[in-house]
């Protein structure tokens, strides 16, 4: 599959261009789903994982609430519950159903979503096709936000899906056909330096970003280092058998109260059988790789290894300031593991892109000057920005043409079933 | 369909009765799901309301626990890990799977679902027709109650279906093809009286019965009266009317504590619309038929209207006296209503069998002198014999074939999702 | 300290007997809180256990509002806020304070409750003497009511400061002086026979009862025997010693639900220090005396037990019928020793009065053609008929006038800080 | 009552002045607390708020942990328990009773509190004399953060009586005689500007400073406005009229379930009695003065006025830089108001110090370069800077020399029962 999203930064008024990126994207959201049964995409084992088809059929109600019943005259919606049944929280859009209820929802059956999605795309086409220069702009800005909500959704699916498949004793495997590397070592941890001073964040123009990237801004930094590469599950588990589980000097006080609270000895999705660590993965149970970066491990864990190891998490203003000029490239979903690999060894900064988001010690907040977006899409991040921390890099399971340099991920301190690791920092 | 099943009483020993009931009901429970689509098999709405998958799944667990693996020499179980998954509460036969988490179960599918009962049932027969003789006493008992415990299913696969899709906004139909009876009114209501002293209830002997129904035993009562019908949706509301949910002096302590906890203001499945009820029904949402008993109504719900109408509930041995001379006949599952209907005029009784199961003022404690069924069997009913209450007389969803005077339902005094309505009694 | 109110059967109009009763009444419920200080009446620390100042004031509050108010012209309550302070649960009579905040209150202070108890006093007195005759009986039937409710409370009162006393990790002791009785050996166990047939119980009239202990009715009993004493700490260890708390085959579900859910490994108050069991009583941490009656054990334990030990627990009129005619004398709150001794040896029934309540195998439910008092006293006992059983016979801190063969006390069955232990029964 | 403390800064080696600091803040401890009755000294009534008598024992268990078993030669603890009654939270020390858990306890009673302060003041004074001067540094820094801690003890003293009172519906008075000033007028609102560019902010040096207010460092600003004055509470009722409470849009999503959940329609302590506002005081219940400053209010609620308003809440660096040329003055403990009070007319800014803690909009981070204190003591600050939002300036019930500009408090967001308010700013 090719993506050719990437070019529209210079083909901003070409349509077929738009179109064949809004095909893109939603035949993507749809080939993820080959591998699950009806059943599979019904079930929600937890508040935070949304089934599959709840995925499917929101993402397309963006499209039909923001684009088709703003500008498509005379578009009448699918049907007229499911503006309640697949709002996630837009409380400006009107009400919607509670979320740790989806997972109770048998109909619309899967096929009825998939007829809804083609009733979107259809009237999708007929607007972009047909739509007056006049409105263009604003369509195609909002077109933007879609097809980029579209594609968290698509990452989104593919962490619910893990964890779904995980509440079940038989470990089902989304995907046995994937490629695998075998048994490399890991490249060892060096430092890499960075100055001190004024520096610019926040996003440069010239393509898509979000509203919470936003505005560019000064920003005073001391001198830092940053690791080569993230913490793999070698180091992670020299902590654990530091007693870094049962050690609260290590732990901020919210941290260890959730290791106790929830029963934490070891990252997410970690099994020891028979004396031996295995991991669960999108293509089922493997035994745990010592060299391939550690994820599935919460902001409270993160910290509680740099507290172990004397270093620190970087801000997420040092990791933008050391990732810019990187080329956007890594373990990103095209590259098709769905798990992180063995970091290549090399002189410079390795795995900033892909593989695991890297924790940061930044809360999520407003830059300077942040403004939401206005009317209801203001809802997308800004009332997000408190209680979370700000996670920085894409994943392996991220589209590759879905993150930059200045992408601001967040998630509350004690999760982990979001594809997460990190890699230190320390002063210089 | 029809039942050879009743017959058996007189046919101990024909083993090809015994197969042909033993695939009636195991034809029956497939036929009741004929209406659902693969999602609608997988959610569990609560913790009481299984996934309908899961139902099918653990009556042929029992089967092949307590017959295929016990008497079939070479049996070899159809999955290692269905024990886990489909045993529901059996302690001595091993751990299973928490009974609040069989909705996160997305696999095994429904077609594989299927599988096991074909397996299962092609073993049954083998074993039927194999079996030696001297071990045929123990399997025809075991059979006996495998397959009452199967038609137990079969009525909550209804009642759970009728939860789960109740939880969905769109009010899905389980059947839209049910027969209704047009605008009867009620019948009025008579007193029936039966005179006190020492009576015999329990078991008689002459046909299958659980042991909770044994042994028949002498027990003193006094005179009574039960009311000819069960209380209609109609008298209902006019303890509403009357401000019932709003009156502690009319509710058990526990009870009045259930309506502030739950919210309760009307029978479950009530629902008012621009001023008119309407019931969620296996049929879809109807319109409130006030000749029709009520029902979805809570052992506490019962006990308030009965305070409310100076009367009380009849206790489960005046229950019995009053029926045991009784037709087995009424508006039972195979009427195919499906729902409670109106009264039929007449002197005596009416509907004591079928439409509701009828609350009754006793605690579900056991007989004197009972003794559980030895093993693990034992746990099928004498370990529930506390906190809960007697219901009697089977529902509009009962099969025909399964009910009797001496049959002891029980539930706890705040469930409401089984079709349990109620009578009046009051002392001579 | 002697109670005259055991005399007043033979004396209802002797008005000045009855005020000896009264303040006799009055001034226990004040002797037995002499060992706490200010902060000791203040605290709550679980719902069920109300802080000893809220004892001495709903004690009050029950004769002001059921008396003073009713029947004394121009009494002026003591305080306004006071009825909805301390009203425990009547809702007829208005809106009442939250009972698991009664450890939220520091004023009314300590010294206030005395005075409140003070004013009441005088006022009672006023009352009792000045009544006119036409109302003297109402008087003396509420009189009775509320001198019987505060002898309830005093025992209450006793079992909430053990328990608030237990939160404690200093382990405070309520009083260090009383007696003990050293090393005695337990009686052997041996079985009470007594005749089925047609029996009445309830209370038989000629003196003092509360309406859950009528109407005397008859009731069918098979032959049974009893216990000659009830279980002791040695025998109940010889059960835990056996796996009684990890083999759920010995449990009703609710109670093997409990087991795992409360952490359950022994009665309530024992303690393991170094190897050796400790009991936590009113009188301090002790050790284990293994010949004294087991107690603070749960229905659900004295069930399990029971399974363990191949019997089952008597009924409630299996235990009215052998109690009826043995002498209303045991170890009962005026011998003192404010903990179960070691059983006598004898030929008969020991302990039946006093040292533990003894749990039985009934639910707590009306008796045929029970009426609960009229008004707000209705609220009494009638409306907790529903999930809790029956207890029979008093406890080492019940008042030695306040019980009788046909008292029903009932608790729910998970409970346990009440002074309860069990006796084994089994049929004939 | 005097504070010797201030003058500290000037005389770091003047033992005795020392020492009058150190029996000063004692002494001011228990003048908090004159007006207590015993049985005040005991309720906890929620986990937050704990009992006056726990607060005045564990600033004398930290004395004690920190100072006099640590340089005391042949120190004995006063009681062996009170190390794991006192400790709140200091997990390298050892293990601690449950904070919830602290109105559980009512021995050690209040008269053996006072003998534990006794004892360990007795000892402080025995220490601070005979120390030799090798140790004294090190004795000199524990016992300023010592009085600081307890200076903050005071203050949640104040805050928890308050709490705790709310919680009886006779809403008792903490102080009949505080002073009140009577109608003033609220002076009008005008913006300050502050000049953005490099600045620096931290503790500067020159006295004393928790480790959380270091390293001093630079930050970018831009420029920004100060208001010159807190939101009154006329302002907020404008919000409340304004339906600030339904809707939305105004608040953070965090901060909108909180309001849903908590049931949230005006700020905490606030009545509506017959249509007129009154506020629970430490001097009881008040008629609510509109122009006075709002407080008791989270963070999430001054979030919401700030959206409503079309401001934003300051940062902590801007908040810091505009206060360091103030005066360190203001309606502070001292002044014994123990209530905001309205505030003056002038140009520049007012009440930045006192009356109310201003939230900011400001995370509760590290600052760069951050290192929490060595040992034990490190756990004062540190481990809370995950969750928490910082609020500056001192409010009217802290002390007056225990504030300064680079002072960071911290609460959760959803918090309200300290005395915060909040004054709003904007981008220039």
């Amino acid at each position: 599959m090719t993506f050719p999203y990437a070019a529209l930064a210079l083909a901003d008024n070409q349509r077929s261009l738009w179109m064949d990126a809004y095909l893109g994207v939603r035949r993507r959201s749809e080939a993820l789903c080959t591998p699950l049964s009806p059943e599979d995409y019904v079930i929600q084992t937890c508040p935070e994982a949304s089934p599959a088809k709840w995925h499917l059929a929101h993402v397309s109600w963006f499209f039909e609430t923001f684009l088709l019943k703003e500008y498509l005259a005379g578009y009448t919606e699918f049907h007229s519950a499911f503006g309640y049944l697949f709002n996630s929280y837009y409380e400006q859009i009107g009400k919607f159903h509670p979320r740790h209820e989806r997972g109770f929802l048998s109909r619309p059956g899967v096929e009825e979503i998939y007829r809804y999605r083609a009733h979107v795309d259809e009237h999708m086409q007929q607007l972009l096709y047909s739509a007056d220069e006049s409105i263009w702009p604003s369509i195609r800005q909002r077109l933007e936000v879609g097809l980029n909500h579209e594609q968290q959704h698509q990452e989104l699916l593919l962490t619910d899906i893990k964890l779904n498949f995980h509440a079940n004793p038989l470990r089902p495997c989304y995907r046995s056909d994937l490629p695998q590397i075998a048994g490399a070592s890991t490249p060892s941890l060096h430092w890499v330096e960075f100055p001190g001073g004024l520096h610019e964040i926040g996003h440069e123009g010239g393509g898509f970003a979000y509203d919470n990237e936003l505005p560019r801004h000064r920003t005073y930094l001391y001198p830092f280092r940053l690791a080569s590469r993230p913490v793999t599950n070698g180091e992670y588990l020299a902590f654990m058998d530091d007693g870094g589980y049962g050690t609260p000097r290590f732990w901020l006080a919210d941290g260890w109260a959730a290791v106790k609270r929830l029963h934490w000895s070891s990252p997410m999705y970690w099994e020891l059988i028979d004396g031996v660590w295995w991991q669960f993965t999108l293509g089922g149970l493997r035994k745990l790789n010592l060299n391939e970066p550690v994820y599935h491990v919460s902001h409270y864990e993160a910290e509680a290894y740099a507290a172990w190891a004397g270093k620190r998490l970087p801000t997420e203003a040092e990791w933008e300031i050391a990732a810019r000029h990187l080329p956007l490239a890594g373990n990103l979903a095209d590259s098709s593991y769905l798990q992180p690999i063995v970091a290549a060894d090399g002189d410079g900064l390795q795995q900033m892109y892909g593989d695991v988001w890297e924790h940061t010690a930044s809360a999520y907040q407003p830059y300077p000057g942040f403004r939401p977006t206005a009317g209801a899409l203001g809802e997308y991040n800004g009332k997000f920005m408190c209680n979370q921390m700000v996670l920085r890099g894409g994943s392996c399971i991220t589209p590759a043409d879905h993150i930059r340099s200045s992408y601001r991920n967040f998630f509350y301190p004690h999760e982990r079933w979001q594809f997460q690791g990190f890699r230190l920092a320390e002063d210089t």
